[in-house]
């Protein structure tokens, strides 16, 4: 493994890295591996799509204002904790552009760093792996408003990083992402 | 200004001061004066509880539950933060006794300190101040559910530090809080 050096730029150094991409895309896998390789270096955290709506977001459902809510207080969340050094993960569908890009400007309000990483695969090969039997459902109609089947998604038009999770390992997509990371002086090789 | 030096203790030296209080009590004066004394020595965030409302909370009422919710939500910041080293203070009403009993327990489960500070004044000291002019709005009948007046307030039954901020200035009540934060090793004298 490549040894990284933290850079060193007092109290607004941390960053946000907002993966986006459908159901089973595999945001939830590529944000615990990236998670691996910066724990070494930082202090991480993941805001996973599922567990903020636990904590933060009960009561709301997936209408396209509800959605949005939920983005702004996992964006919230976000910038309080990359305000503290935190590495933040973020790994929530996501699906509207014009919310991304309200999060991304509020990040740079408060100068944090924000990645967008699109965990992009094609629809026909997540109906087939369907890890989780959602898509199924969706697909017969049982779970209304299900991204990419019965609701928009609305891919980035210039992400940072694009990992093509359907044709792709984890690792090819991790190294993409820590080479953006580098990139944008966030890491710097040891 | 006495020297202060932050214990290093790992991830885990993070704590959460937890203020309750009526609204008018003095939460949010104290909790600015205590971030003046600890921002020489560590990562400080202050979850005031209008702030919370407005980025966490919004559509939340002040029914029980919601109240309820709300204080979920800032005790799930407030750990998330706490967590990444900072310390973190809490400054809004939070009046019921079981909410602030389970956001100690839920901060022990995870091993973070949790002190709990009651600002404490007499009702008819904040009546006669009335700095927002709620309670005036509040006795009028034109404020439903207002702690103190048409809700319940239920003090703490054992605090860890009481400040009479009908009696005290803010800088005994911030010597007080300081010393606890000492006596638990959560800053030492440098």
């Amino acid at each position: 493994m490549i040894e990284y050096e933290r850079r060193e730029a007092g109290r607004g150094s941390g960053f946000i890295l907002w993966f986006t991409g459908m159901s089973g895309a595999g945001k939830s896998t590529l944000a615990k591996a990236v998670r691996r390789e910066l724990e070494p270096v930082c202090s991480v955290e993941i805001l996973d799509g599922d567990e903020v709506r636990t904590f933060l977001s009960r009561g709301l459902g997936f209408t396209r204002a509800d959605r949005e809510e939920n983005l702004r207080r996992i964006g919230y969340v976000a910038r309080l904790l990359a305000r503290h050094r935190v590495a933040v993960i973020t790994a929530a569908i996501s699906p509207y552009r014009d919310a991304r890009d309200e999060l991304r400007r509020l990040a740079a309000e408060s100068s944090i760093p924000f990645i967008e990483v699109y965990a992009q695969a094609r629809l026909e090969s997540l109906i087939d792996r369907d890890v989780k039997g959602l898509y199924k459902k969706a697909l017969a109609g049982e779970i209304p408003h299900f991204t990419g089947i019965s609701d928009p998604y609305e891919p980035p038009e210039s992400p940072d990083v694009v990992v093509r999770t359907d044709e792709e390992t984890v690792g090819d997509g991790v190294a993409r992402i820590l080479s953006a990371l580098r990139e944008r002086g966030l890491l710097s090789r040891g």
